[in-house]
C-alpha cells in the first residue's frame, strides 16, 4: 500500500505530464498556469487512496482523478470570474492575468479536457464513471449557481445552506472516493459506502472552512481571515447568527450588512463578537461533529480489512483537524 | 429511408423532449430558452441523415445528435457573451436577459450536459464518439480562441483565416456526419469520407455566410447585411480586400477600420463597392466551389447505392445555395 505522501507524489507527478498539446497555445497557457497552482489535490488523491485500499496497483484510477483535478481547478476558474476575486492561492487569477473572455472559454476547455482524460479509462469502467462523473458536475453546477444567489438573500435557511454545500463542496469529495472504488473492483456496497463517507466528511470540511474564516489563526490558513465576513457571505455561522440573535444584535447585524463602507477590521471583530455572544464557534463544531460521525458510520461499515484503511483515516483526520 | 422534412421534424420532437429536471431551475431555464430559439437544426440532421444512409432506423443516433445540438447552442450562449452580442434569431441573448454569470454557468451546465446525452449511446459506439466528440469540441473551443485574437490583428493570413473556420464552424459538421456514420455502421473508409466530406462542405459553408453578409438579401438573410463588416470582423473578404488593394484602397480601408464613429450605412456601402472593385465576390465564390468539388470527390468515394443519399445531396444543395 501506498502512504500518503507517496499518493500526493503521484499526482503531482500526473499533473506535471498533462500536456495540452493542442492549439492555439493562448488557450492552454491559462489552464497549465492555474494547475499549476497547487492546491492540496485532495480530491484526487482521495480517488488513488480509495482504489489502494481494494487493489494492489492504482493506475487504474489515475484517469478519473486526473479528470476530478482538472475540472475541479475549472470550477476555480469560472467560479473566481463570476465572483471577481483577483487572487486565487495568493496568486492573481485567470481573469486578471489575461481578461473575462480567455477565462471563459479556458475553463470552457477545461471541462471538454476533464471528460478527454476520463474517456481514457478503462472500458469496463467507462461509462459508470462517466455517468458519475457527469451527476457530479452538474451538481457542483446547481451549487454554484445556489451560491450566487444566496448572495442577494438575507433569508436563507440552514437547510438550503447545507443543500447549497453538499452540492458545491461534499458531492465532488464523495465522487472521487467513488472513483476509486469502482476502478478498485470494490463491491456496489462499499463504494456507496464510500461516497457517502465522502459527502459526510465534505459537508464538515465545508463547516470548517466556514470556521476557519471567522476563528482561523491568520499564519496558517491559506485565505484571508473574515474574508466571508466581508463580503456577507451566507455561511452556517452568519445563518444561524441571524437566526439567532437578540433584537440588538439583529440590528448591529443588518447594520453591518447593509453599510456600503466600513472599516473591515471592525467588521470583522463585531461579527466575531457577536457569534461568539451566541455561542456558534461550538455550534458549529457540533455541527461538523455530527458529520464526522455519520461518517464513521459509513467507514466502519466498509468489507475490508482495518489495515488497508489506514490512509484514508489519515486524510479525513488531516482534513477536519485542519488549521489550513 | 427518411425525408429531409421527416428527420428535422424528429429532431425538433427530441429536442422538445430534453428535459433538464435538475435543480435548481434557474440553472437550467436559460438552457431551455436557447435550445427553443430555434436554428436550422442542421448539426444533428447531419448525424441522422448519414445514419439513415446505413440503416433503417436512426434511433441509436438520436442522443449523439442532440449532443451536437446541445453543445453548439452551448458555443453560441459563450460567443455571444465573448462577443457582447445583444441578439441571437432575433431575440434577446441570455446575458441580456439574464447577466453574465448566469450565461457562464448555464453555458458550463449545458456542455455537461451534452456529454450527459452522448453517454447514453449505445454502449458499442460509447468510447469513439466520446472521443470524436471531444475531439471536435476542444476544436471549436481554438476556433473560437483565434477567432476572438484575430479581431485586433490586421495581418490575419487567408491560411490562418481558414484554419480558424475549419476548427470553429467546419469540424462540427464533419463530427456530426460521422457520428451518424458510426453510429449507421458505416465502413472506417465511410466515415472518413463523410468527415471529410463535411469538412469541406463546412468551409464552403461559412465562406458563403462571409459573402451573405456583405451581399446578401436583408429579408432572407438571418443576420443583419454588414455585420462583419461593422465589426471590422477579418472575413475571406476582408483579408482578401487588404491584400489585394491598391494603395488608394489601403488608405481607405485603414481609414474606415480605424474610425470610431461612421454612418454604418457609408461604411458597408465603401467596403461593398471595394470588395466589387477587387472582383472579391468572384473569388469568394470560386473559393466555395473548389470546396464543393472537393466536398464532392468523398462524396462520390462513399459506397453506397447511390438512391441512399439523396438527402444527404439535397441538404448540401440547401447548405451551399441558401440565402438565409
Amino acid at each position: 500500500m501506498l502512504s500518503f505522501d507517496e499518493i500526493l507524489q503521484r499526482i503531482e507527478h500526473e499533473v506535471s505530464c498533462l500536456h495540452f498539446n493542442c492549439s492555439p497555445n493562448s488557450l492552454y497557457i491559462p489552464i497549465e498556469y492555474i494547475l499549476s497552482l497547487g492546491g492540496k489535490r485532495i480530491r484526487p488523491a482521495l480517488t488513488l487512496i480509495a482504489c489502494n485500499i481494494y487493489k494492489d496497483t492504482i493506475d487504474d484510477a489515475i484517469a478519473p482523478a486526473l479528470s476530478l483535478e482538472v475540472f475541479h481547478n475549472f470550477t476555480l476558474l469560472h467560479d473566481d470570474l463570476m465572483d471577481q476575486a483577483d487572487k486565487r492561492r495568493n496568486k492573481p487569477t485567470v481573469h486578471k492575468i489575461w481578461n473575462a473572455n480567455t477565462a471563459i472559454l479556458s475553463g470552457d476547455a477545461m471541462v471538454i479536457a476533464s471528460y478527454k482524460i476520463i474517456a481514457g479509462s478503462k472500458p469496463e469502467f467507462l461509462k459508470e464513471l462517466i455517468d458519475l462523473f457527469t451527476t457530479t458536475a452538474l451538481a457542483i453546477c446547481g451549487g454554484q449557481q445556489y451560491d450566487m444567489e444566496f448572495e442577494s438573500r438575507l433569508d436563507v435557511s440552514e437547510v438550503e445552506y447545507l443543500e447549497m454545500i453538499r452540492l458545491k463542496t461534499a458531492v465532488l469529495l464523495a465522487c472521487g472516493l467513488k472513483m476509486g472504488a469502482i476502478t478498485g473492483g470494490a463491491s456496489k456496497n462499499d463504494a456507496e459506502h464510500l461516497y457517502q463517507y465522502g459527502l459526510h466528511i465534505g459537508l464538515a470540511f465545508q463547516l470548517k472552512d466556514d470556521l476557519l474564516d471567522v476563528f482561523g489563526d491568520p499564519d496558517t490558513f491559506g485565505k484571508n481571515i473574515g474574508g466571508d465576513i466581508l463580503c456577507n457571505k451566507k455561511t452556517f455561522l452568519l445563518i444561524n447568527a441571524l437566526k439567532k440573535a437578540s433584537p440588538e444584535q439583529q440590528k448591529e447585524l443588518h447594520h453591518w450588512l447593509t453599510k456600503k463602507e466600513f472599516d473591515p477590521t471592525e467588521k470583522i471583530k463585531t461579527f466575531r463578537c457577536i457569534y461568539n455572544e451566541l455561542g456558534l464557534k461550538e455550534m458549529t463544531e457540533s455541527k461538523i461533529q455530527e458529520y464526522y460521525q455519520k461518517a464513521l458510520t459509513h467507514f466502519s461499515s466498509l468489507h475490508v480489512p482495518e489495515e488497508k484503511l489506514g490512509v484514508l483515516k489519515e486524510v479525513s483526520t488531516i482534513l477536519l483537524h485542519r488549521e489550513f
